[in-house]
């Protein structure tokens, strides 16, 4: 099976486009190059690696593709749900179940509209490689309102094999905090879109049964920590900077609380301590990036970023890496500054290297892959 | 049927709430209170007056409310097309067939969202008083975009029978001077959608059948001359100002050539002269009072006030007086200046009276009346 998958990573090199592939790119612990696996993308959103070396891609604008043996295929895959491109919605993310390789499911995060509005919906499939079936709406986040702002629509699975979605603000900043409302927060649920048991507000009433965290403005970035399990996400920050999170059953991150000036504490904005009741980010940045996409380097083509986390900058055009101690940065790098692509989305690929999508109407895959 | 119309609308009085009822504001020409026929209204877009005595209000955030004896029921009318609510988009206009009383039949405007974007359609369909019914699509501008602005959505009907649509230039300005796009234009139909008979296009393949205008920006007011049968619209203009404009056919209102500074004949856009090829407007507004909708007076119960134009302001939130000679302006006069109340729509009424419709999501029906 590995070797099979390496032979069609290789061919899909081969098909690849290589304006960048002889320009190296130095950073503090390793130079590479980029290559260009597939462009032409309208506005790629996410990235998943199936188990025979294919791609799927959502493109926001609407579809799903595929690269197959290397080449982005023309048509999109059909069977994509009913969804709304509008704004900052469209088709978001797309996740494998754990299990894909047997049972072949696969999770949708997307903006569906209505007459009543605009909302994050989820919906899970089955993908026989050619078309979705079977697909079902499992998780809509109600309720639904005019804008077409602050989605969120990142998902990850942890180890037990829930399903976590963050769902934004939807640009309406108190909706965070109101925890009968589904904006603003991450929910985990079962691969039918139940509340996931164990679920830390399953005896709160003021609270909806599926909601993991709250206070979350607009997540988007989340992923897996490879040796603790723990979800690690990142977001605009409540105090104007983005910030790296590690979700924590039931806690409030704070969203839009110090955007009054005072927090439910009284203490003014412009004092940085920690507020009771509200669980501060690992790292922060001041001004926002806009970050996009995360992942954690645990591949062997670069072992000096060995568990290093990546992360995608959309307004400040770049990729950070940063190395934790534990839960403390100790080093923070901008790599590809001058690319000046916006970054959507950063990915471990099983070939070792990490995969990068570029916003734009005409969006790439990038490979990054050592210099040498 | 004149009686019994009456009596209706006084019955509607009788209902209505009076807290603006005893002030009396005063303008130029006539003195006038606010009747408060209905309130609570969710962004309501537009006004139509049955034969029965009852009003059909669009509601942007997707219903379709009715006021009978007077009285708003609280249960919106079934049967609306599917739509989507976002951004400015949603349930727009409604408009009777001039044959209403016979044939039941009416229009809506309104956003429709796909995983190909957003864009303005139209339905036709019948109005049983209770529900929508043989509701068909009957326009689509295409293509769609990922934007919710700029929707247009106003529709008219001229003497023949001929129904008139704007749609707006979804935010991507260059899409108004393409007339291989549907946006940034009037079309003009026939009841079932068809390009209406006549239309100045019919035999240029390089604009589509249904146009009647192009280059307009995004009309939100639109109306028939109680005289001359013109449909006089207004718009935010090419200058940077708003405009009033009357249709001509096959005319280009110039949107937004200057804005790239130059117009096509190298004028630059400081220079305010007539550009070869563009139609000029009637009338100004610089700075932008962001005008929705414009009714001719033709009333009796303000007699100071017969063939003038009212224009709702958004921005401003004003009414506008205009008294045309002919096609020059010779009065203006800003009404309800302290109102404070964002003005989405003006319509003659069957009573004599002006109709205001506020925007807001506590939005409100005004009836202006005089103060005596």
């Amino acid at each position: 099976m590995f070797i099979f998958r390496t032979l069609i990573l290789l061919a899909g090199v081969a098909f690849g486009s290589y304006a960048l592939a002889q320009q190296t790119f130095s950073s503090d612990l390793a130079d590479f190059r980029l290559q260009t696996v597939a462009e032409g993308l309208n506005h790629p959103w996410s990235l998943a690696f199936l188990p025979d070396g294919s791609k799927l891609i959502t493109e926001r604008a609407g579809q799903l593709r595929l690269i197959k043996n290397g080449k982005l295929q023309p048509e999109p895959i059909p069977g994509v749900p009913e969804l709304v491109v509008a704004g900052q919605g469209g088709l978001l993310d797309v996740l494998l179940h754990p299990e894909f390789a047997d049972n072949r499911l696969l999770f949708l995060s997307y903006a569906h509209g209505n007459s009543e509005g605009m909302t994050t919906r989820v919906a899970r499939a089955r993908f026989d490689g050619e078309r979705l079936q079977d697909v079902e709406v499992i998780f809509e986040a109600l309720p639904r309102s005019g804008t077409s702002r602050h989605f969120a629509g990142r998902m990850e699975f942890d180890s037990d094999g829930n399903l976590y979605i963050s769902v934004g603000d939807r640009g309406d900043k108190p909706r965070a905090q109101d925890t009968r409302d589904d904006a603003g927060g991450v929910h985990r649920l079962t691969i039918n879109g139940e509340p996931a048991p164990g679920n830390p507000f399953l005896t709160d009433d003021s609270v909806n049964d599926t909601f993991f965290t709250y206070g979350n403005r607009n997540i988007q970035g989340m992923t897996r920590h490879p040796q603790t399990g723990e979800i690690w996400t990142h977001e605009h920050g409540p105090r104007g900077g983005d910030e790296v999170n590690v979700l924590k059953a039931g806690a409030n991150y704070g969203w839009p609380k110090v955007t009054y000036g005072i927090g439910y504490s009284g203490i003014p904005i412009s004092d940085k301590t920690t507020m009771p009741g509200i669980t501060d980010p690992l790292h922060y940045w001041d001004p926002s990036i806009a970050p996009s996409g995360i992942a954690f380097y645990t591949g062997d083509l670069f072992p000096e970023w060995q568990g290093d986390v990546f992360v995608g900058a959309l307004k400040m055009r770049k990729l950070v890496r940063l190395r934790f101690d534990n839960k403390d940065v100790v080093q923070e790098e901008d790599l590809l500054p001058d690319l000046n692509e916006r970054i959507r989305a950063v990915n471990m690929g099983p070939d070792g290297a990490l995969w990068l999508l570029t916003d734009s109407s005409k969006g790439k895959v990038y490979r990054m892959v050592p210099a040498k």
